[in-house]
């Protein structure tokens, strides 16, 4: 559509009513819904919720919008966040030695696949700033060693709040971030290539090449303090035979990565994902 | 859950302030909302809703609910119906020498997958019938031919109504259907043997093995007077090669059959599928 | 094929001439094979092949067979094993309450998909009994606690002996054997319901749905001393989503389960399953 | 493998003593035999073999072994080349308009992913230029009018053997080859974006909307002169929903190309495809 939209994300303990008060705060202020989508966790007694509307004709201007639906949200002690389709996200992408995903972001990205820029590669290794000069993106060198992982980290914070970013994705980035780190910037997108949770940590191929696996997988992930722990948001996986040896796997698990990752990548910048516990809600 | 529910299937020209209006409906009368999907079709300018709602603690007696929601409905241009989930929807299957779907639906009905009874099995062969006896179903024997067509439909009709059916499933039944009887009877679901539109017509098998595919699939729809031409509910698909012969081909589709006819059945007795023009939504 | 086969299946130390030598074995003595399989396994240094030939025109009777091969597999250091397509093996199937495989596998031999028997149904429980009597299939209830599995596990063995059974085929039975047991009847094929390695042991689709996968599976393997660890011959997957409460994981993995199994009992029927250490080879 | 390989393609009638003829002439010239696949079409009587050999070690010289095998297949009616796996081929990357094929392609062999040098991109276009020059690859633009395609195809064919290419890859190209110009350089793989033989022609995607299929496809097969008719080598296919509209299937459709035609460049290149009548035999 070409009309800018506002979407709401809202998770508030399940009660009578929920749909009727939000339909009706759109509504009574002149908006079209576009998409309304709802999941109740029965178990958890929580609902979740994901409404977008046409902000043309909508009668509150921006700055009023999150206010006027607080004075909503607040009694139903509920978690939300309201996102407008013309404001655009920036990406770091984060690397080591491979190429493959950071590719195909970029080359997503540059097909309009994604609402988002991506000003920044943040990489422990400098074999890959070619590609950052061919697209014309600003690379930046961070070597970790255990030693000098606090400072490190320290750089790569300042260098996020510096280019203004919005989601880090760990696009085969083969260091564990400290819990430190991540509670100061939660919004961090990682691929792991297995169908977590089996081959949790390293080396997943090696170890489903040994166990003689008939199925592969890749699992895109928000990343927690518990390394591979953290909500899924896509998993997908390919099959294999006796007739792929380790390398077959790795290159069969790229085209996996790239996918999986990308896929989670869009659902996250379009606002189709709720994160509640462990879980997460996609909204398909 | 053990309360039971409504189910409100609606579409309407998009206009705003619909999800509003219905979700007001419901809570206004006291109903608690457990699964609202809206989906938006913005060529066709349509709006289609699923909306399901407690029934303990809503106001309004059964009997009282459509003329109430009708008052709504009418000012909208609506098509809609409601459903409640404890009336057990009747199905009759329709087979004709091939056991294979007629078994699996017949187990997933015991095995409580479907919320339905069975109470009816219509062949135009008489091979099945032991079948029909082993799980004490009414087994009718309605063989036809160009000629006695047109009486049998009507002996078929009869059964329908006499054993108050409300959904007829096609379980391998190789014979067309008049475009008069789909008229009569429009609820009708179909497996046909081939991701449609492929190999549409008969021995999809047999082509799609001259053709060297490397993917064959099964396709249930609803059945319009266009022979697989109707809105298309369920496709899935499985990968075949060099080595399969049309009889692996046929064994393969068979596991594909049964599993895509039982989705698709599931989903319409679930209340969870909205056709327009020759579209379906499937709310997942 | 009308005319019946025989089917070699070997392993050996890699070396040249492999092919040629038993290429010529078959070929000499008048026999037309009709499909040839090898792998070699580099990193074990194996050569494993599966050879099928047709018996008719072939010169040899068939005690000689073995024999005669005898004399040209001892040099070659070969595990070998020689199976004729007209001897009908004979399967045993172990459940316990579930009913789903066992309604699978029984459908299956009747519709001709196995070539095999299957004289004997062994269950801890008592419920299934109506299914071995409906499809006049002999069945044992054979309780199992922990102390009484001894002297249970060795009834079991009798049974298998006295059916002269092949394959036992675990379709859902819930109790784990012996590692004595399984070392005297190898010939165990297990469904586990999860992608192992994920959720081996206990409740895996509970696991499952706790975890927030999007994706499960479930795996057939042979089983072993070591729980869940044996040698995987199928494994597949399906979608699910946050929409699916454990209930249905439970009711979409049904189908993966019997699918699964099915495969990987077909494929050890047809002796198309190699096993060296760990590792299947299933020629396709 | 570190040492190069042979590999032979044959297919010929079926006969008795075939692997056994072949695999001796490996032999007892010192080879090693590292793969051997074999097919044999009942329908067709046809015997199809692929056998790859490492040269070390093997007593004929390069340029005997052809004649020297000649000896064998004449007598046998066969149809048969041989390849030597350090003869690096070379690949005409043919496109128009879109880029997600070329870059991907060019990605893999990058990656090590095709054996193959890519030293040509032709285009009827001249957007995609700057890739060709980012990758230092040697750009054509071609443009073709129905007027012009006679001399323009005459263009193409004499730059094919300018640029000695071994294999034409259409990665949506979309124009169509004359009879004439296929007669000329059988040796052609394309994409299209549907599975095959649905939705062939034109707009697949635009139709596959309008039929509101559940699953989307792509096809590779290699060129005829028989629009989309020609053998199959691979095919895949994704879920797709009524939240789909036609933007969303393209985009889908965009990886499930690229991955199929690279599976499919890379069979043709490890020469693991046959190819006779309509069929393809690929060795998995």
């Amino acid at each position: 559509m070409a009309s800018p939209t506002a979407t709401l994300l809202l998770s508030c303990p399940d009660q009578k009513g929920l749909v009727a008060k939000i339909a009706n705060f759109v509504y009574s202020n002149g908006g079209n819904i576009i998409h309304a989508d709802q999941h109740t966790d029965f178990l958890a007694g929580l609902f979740l919720v994901r409404i977008e509307w046409q902000l043309d004709g909508f009668n509150l201007p921006r700055d009023v919008i999150e206010p006027a639906f607080n004075a909503i949200a607040q009694p139903l002690n509920a978690k939300w966040q309201i996102h407008f389709s013309d404001t655009v996200p920036r990406i770091a992408v984060w690397v080591s030695r491979q190429d493959h995903c950071l590719f195909d972001l970029i080359w997503r990205q540059r097909a309009k696949e994604f609402n988002a820029e991506i000003p920044l590669i943040i990489s422990n290794h400098e074999n890959l700033s070619a590609i950052a000069t061919q697209f014309d993106i600003a690379f930046r060198h961070i070597p970790i060693t255990k030693e000098t992982k606090p400072q490190q980290e320290a750089k790569q914070l300042k260098l996020l709040q510096q280019y203004n970013i919005d989601l880090v994705v760990l696009a085969k980035y083969m260091q564990v971030l400290s819990a430190e780190f991540v509670s100061q910037f939660p919004n961090i997108i990682n691929i792991h290539h297995s169908f977590l949770p089996a081959f949790a940590g390293a080396n997943p191929y090696q170890r489903a090449y040994e166990r003689g696996v008939k199925i592969i997988g890749a699992t895109a992930h928000y990343v927690t303090a518990d390394l591979d722990e953290g909500p899924i948001i896509e998993q997908d996986v390919v099959q294999v035979s006796h007739r792929d040896d380790v390398n077959d796997l790795i290159r069969k698990g790229k085209d996996l990565e790239r996918v999986v990752l990308a896929r989670a990548v869009r659902s996250h910048l379009q606002n189709r994902v709720l994160v509640y516990g462990n879980r997460t809600v996609v909204i398909g």
